[in-house]
């Protein structure tokens, strides 16, 4: 066995299934072989640490635009500074469609961008206007190259589609065998009681909350599971927030249908509290679907248990606090109906779901990576390439502390925004180097000099209408 | 890196979560390596095969003394043969105290008997009658020394505990930190509709299923659950057969309750209907829990793939069907009542888990690692030692050709049994070649020379309260 | 006690609660006594029948405005003979707004029609267009006068509402204190199975039951849950066709919520094989929701016991078979898309219910009178002046042979249709003669010569969103 | 109409389903017309109040033997007084066998002691050796002259079958159509619990409910619906207590079987908190099962509404709290092992429904009806002699003042033990007067001369297996 370029010496590896100590010999950015003893033109000691896969954060909103004056705080250096930083090494991130715009148009115009970042990554498509050319003309050759998953909103004006303009999107994608994820909330209730409450003058942010109630969520996703049932079609659920929307993925998922479902950081340790923060402290923590309780975080762990749950992801939608194109955009107090929506969340998505699943006791470390890395490659088309440690696997690493105690900053986070909404979360667990393919790509708290490491991932026809597998 | 013992080449290895074409570097009886090209004092080729751990079969009954005129058809050199045959490595079987007797010297007695076994071995203990003596003198030491777990039964004469006894066995395992495993069947319920039915002269096979409902099953698997819970202590109830006993694991695992469960081969491709077979060929059927329906079969299936049923054993318990001491020892036409329990398994539990799971597209390859190998290791504290393929596990692994054809009979079987309940079944997937620590136990059709090479695996105290990792 | 104007004697009388044998005292069209040993002006003999309340339909279309060339087969004359011959003496009936119509107008139509009427009759309020005037200076007074119950349609062209309607529509209902009726189903998801089945060209009747599968109704029934959920708006579920949207209203009811749901006859005895007749017999049972399967109707009854359905109606919808406005009014053939929606039931739903349920055992006769009468009459604000047999209730009142065997025939049902799709079922149980407010409106096979008896039946503010008096 | 014996005139007449303003005419004891302008020999205003049927307490124990020292501390005058000042004209009581002793013997001394009774009453038989003799040759005649219902007990040393025993009982039962009616809390779990709180001196009254904690419960209730319905048996589950033991009685009733259930007024009003009252306090609230939580009340209530829970009971079991024969009768600070168990609660229990019911806005006047009095007489058959209010019914009636405001002490309870565990609770609602047969055996606050006017209510064979009816 011949000299690697790298070996990764003396740590616990962990996988979804397994953990033990060995060193990791990388070649060509591979993984080439697992064993003891083995030596490299470089080397890495980890013993005492943890040797995981590198993230799979498979919901990230980074340098994507944003209707005036909003502005993605992330260019795709920073957003895949914040993701290594975190332990992440791949994202999926989005082509966005503008009504009446070209879905082609706009895949050209991100992947340009999207060769500045430091880390591997992929695509879902998002469909705002499906006209016959979208999905029959440009849609095609966007899901054979490889960005096999599409992205519809049924909220949000300018994004939303109306329940006709889903069916079309779904038909279309199961014939290309696409996986179609889903933002679910009623649209014209959160309009109705909006309203209301704007008419009241009720418009701090804490009613944001009470303008999207957990029911608006609990609905459409009923709703999209229904329509994706009668046609056939599988899906992901994105950010599920809380008891009552988990319960209606377990109840598809108990009739056997392809309905999987993410949450995501957030969801787990802030609650709509949080809003109500002082001053306009609270527009920090402006996303939709809205933060909900600890009672709901209670029932998300129970879900991630017993696989309700399928991965963890961030989200990731910086805006900057202050300055014309963030959460203030629209003035110095503004009706929560005016902040931009959105949390920024790479760097902290791994700590976080470490610190409160494994260090706390609620899961094992097999757990963590198979929330945090596996089963988000698997289920859209990325394993064995990405999400795991196997021979022939992308050498991409995370090399965790599993008791480094770490009090989260902004300036820790490495995204171009200037604040997070973890800000002074205890973490114990971090991730202190990370590779991409083998390469180095933060470490000694720093990104290194990577960008334009990373490469689109390209997504083959691949088996996740299996019922157990996925 | 140096050369190693043995090299098995270029195979698609698998573990519970993985899946990739690798070389497995073995010495000193372990996995030393995983990797490409690696080169040994000897090698076995499996391009195009699958390399996957050896099975752990938690559940068996071999050359257990059984009340005359029965006898267990199996030594621990046939039965050690079974499962290699099988592609099963590790089997957990029955130290067995008898009424009125001492549980230290039924395991001394059981433990000469089993270094004849040619794969590895551990043992859980069947406590029958719970003195003060039998649970503060004797059981101590057998936990100490790697026995961590306890069996017990709610019904059978001469084995059944009632409910007292089973609260002082279930508060005695707490202490000292045994996972305690149940056969769970209402004792009196049995006895009176066997009584009903005798009376009324209804004593061919097909009333065995009769006498045994699904809801004396049910009923006894809440109690269990319910006396558990009552003391917190940690049980796996065996044999789960069917829809509605796995509900009941189900509402306890939903409640947090540290309850695993485990089903057999059997209770996913046999029916009642088979007790119901021409002449007294249905007696070769009887065993409890009693066959169920084609329904419950696909309930099982649901349960194995949302996590209810945590493993899939054999329940090997083999009786002869001819002779002085097998099914018909009781006469020609015995009623059901006096015909030995018991189905023999040890060497069909993978072949058939893997034909009805993986080539039918039930389960993944990893599903079934999961299922067979993985998941048993883990729960009784034998992980990463048994049930997987990691650097520093035990070469435990069966070479599988996934695509090979085969119809069992007798003969595959390598047991000590005249008959096997899974005669003509179509199984595609067949282990080809099985090794123990390093050494072929079973190639080409037969065992080879290895009587005595297997070795009792002490447990350690483990985690196995922990809600997720189990 | 006075001599009374009329006497029923000697029959079984029965509410929801009881049954015994007694003298009913009628004067001034309401019950004035129950005892025995009365006598009066007029006396009918009722030994050995049952002394029912006459039955409320609560949900029935007569002679109601058609989009043409269909056309309602009814009168008022025609459809309150039929509810006669079939023990009803209450129906609640529909004015119904045209698109961009005024309600207003549509009332003071529909009212000039229904005092042809021989029975009492109250009103829903059918809202298409919720415009502001409709619903801020329309609406008001007609609720305010007794017709406290709105009906919505989530299907159908020119019916229809949106949700952002709907949820006006639910805003201003509760601000009046009126209950809403909901027919649900997902409107774009029929829509887009049935343009697959006519690209298809699967357009027989049959095929009408696959583009109205059950999935249109359980997302809807969902979906008007949720809303009125949000809103606190007290709602009932129209036609609760089978297992799937009974599970959703009883999931409502688990959660506390105000909502009800009635059944409707036909989707008790048919089935969408009925559908499947040969030629166009089929189109005879073309009603929405669709007809579903015999496994339906067994979760249905079992709903029906346990209080999750709370009132049988008939749904009478009647469209004739032949002619130039019927069933075929698109030609000889038509496709089911162009088949009026709609089933004859008015006459047929007492008998049988009672056929079914309570001569087959599956309910008590008081079961019967509260699904029949008692309930729709709590429901929607009635009670007790209708509904029941107490003293001060009018003198509504169906003398029942329990014991007479009659085959339905189209002519027994006297209503304006040329087919009822019950003909040929076999009842046991019949009503023989009827009274409303103590005047006899059929009897001796026949409707008497009552035309114009009927009076509108106003209703006041009620306590329906008592959790369980209802 | 002729003059009746007695008229009630002008209240507010209500049954289970109805309520409305009319005259009873009382002649014979019975009921024999309900109108307006009746007159009689005697009559009583009722106008502005309610007048019920008398109340039907389905499980009560009165003067019923006890192992000495402790002592029952009603006769049947003290019992039938208590019964008549909260409204209940109707107990059912308990013929107890001793261990090893005659039913036969038993039932002949408790009946001689009835006839003691101020109102009437029927016998449930508790059977506590069910041998041969006493199943085959005592238990037949008892139950052909009325005694229609047996108990069993599944705990309590002296009283309680296992399981053997219990299926014995319930085939008898079953062959003789009689309900069986169980005491469901597990025996050996409760004595291990018992064991390890005495083994740590935690003895004071609030240990009682750490003893006897809900899963005992739960557990038994499970086991006895598996019994009955392994054999087919209709049973009632006694004094279901909160949440978990309501659920399996849901679940049973879900799977169509003929389960009823009961809870009792002090799971509604009462709490284990109250075992914890400063001193000895506690003791008057020992009671099997024992008292939970507010949670567990809540669930009560959804689950009364829903029907779960079919009728509501006191369980009276009165001890005196002082004397040598009460509550301390082992010592001024005995351990709850050694303080009898049981609440008095015949007077206060159809007050505090009613207020804790009906003027809370929990339920209707009529379900109030139902729970109290209707259910029980149908579910026992005693309908619709007892129960209603109907012309042919016994006129056991209460008049009751729904707006009266009264402070529950013992005075009023008009029993033999010298404290009430509702002492202070705070009722609006308060019956009057309460006729047996037409007699008034309570008003102006006392009971009137009539030790002895009761008479046993036999009870012939009925349709209790009816699915809804009951």
């Amino acid at each position: 066995m011949d000299s690697f370029d790298l070996v990764i010496k003396g740590g616990q590896v962990a996988t979804a299934s397994d953990s033990y100590v060995a060193d990791l010999g990388i070649s060509g950015g591979r993984i080439a072989a697992i064993g003891t003893g083995l030596s490299g033109a470089r080397s890495i000691d980890a013993t005492g640490k943890l040797v995981l896969p590198g993230g799979v954060d498979s919901h990230t909103h980074i340098e994507q635009p944003s209707p005036p004056p909003q502005k993605n705080a992330d260019t795709f250096a920073s957003g895949s500074a914040s993701a290594a930083a975190g332990g992440t090494t791949t994202v999926i991130c989005f082509v966005g469609q503008k009504k009446g715009g070209s879905l082609a148009e706009a895949a050209a115009d991100y992947k340009a961008k999207a060769t500045q970042s430091r880390i591997d990554y992929s695509f879902h498509l998002i469909i705002t206007d499906p006209t016959p050319k979208v999905l029959e003309e440009e849609l095609p050759p966007l899901v054979a190259e490889g960005s096999r998953s599409v992205k519809i909103f049924l909220t949000y004006d300018g994004a939303r589609l109306n329940d006709a303009e889903a069916l079309r999107v779904l038909a279309a994608s199961r014939k290309l065998g696409a996986l179609v994820c889903v933002h679910a909330e009623h649209h014209e209730l959160i309009q109705h009681l909006t309203a209301e409450l704007v008419a009241k003058g009720l418009t701090t942010p804490k009613y944001h909350a009470l303008a999207k109630p957990m029911v608006v969520e609990r609905e459409c996703t009923a709703r999209i599971v229904a329509l994706a049932e009668a046609l056939d079609v599988p899906i992901q659920v994105f950010h599920v927030s809380g008891a009552d929307s988990a319960e209606e993925i377990f109840r598809a998922r108990a009739r056997g249908l392809k309905v999987w479902a993410e949450t995501c950081t957030q969801y787990l340790v802030l609650t709509a509290d949080d809003l109500d923060r002082p001053g306009m402290e609270g527009a920090k923590y402006i996303c939709s679907p809205a933060l909900r309780t600890t009672a709901d975080q209670a029932v998300l762990w129970a879900r991630i248990k017993d696989g309700t749950i399928h991965n963890i992801t961030s989200d990731h939608a910086p805006s900057r606090f202050a300055g014309p194109d963030g959460k203030l955009c629209a003035g110095p107090n503004p009706p929560f109906t005016k902040v931009p929506n959105g949390l920024t969340g790479l760097a902290a998505r791994l700590p976080i779901l470490f610190s409160e699943g494994v260090s706390k006791g609620r899961i094992t470390v097999q757990d963590f990576v198979a929330l945090g890395c596996t089963n988000a490659a698997k289920l859209f088309g990325m394993f064995p390439r990405k999400g795991t440690i196997a021979v022939g696997s992308d050498a991409d690493i995370a090399i965790w502390d599993p008791a480094r105690k770490v009090t989260i900053t902004n300036a820790l986070m490495h995204h171009g925004s200037d604040y997070t909404p973890f800000e002074g979360f205890e973490a114990t667990g971090w991730p202190e180097t990370t590779l991409s393919r083998g390469v180095v790509v933060f470490e000694d708290g720093a990104p290194t000099d990577t960008v334009g490491h990373g490469r689109f991932v390209a997504r083959a026809p691949y088996d996740y209408i299996k019922p157990l597998g996925a």
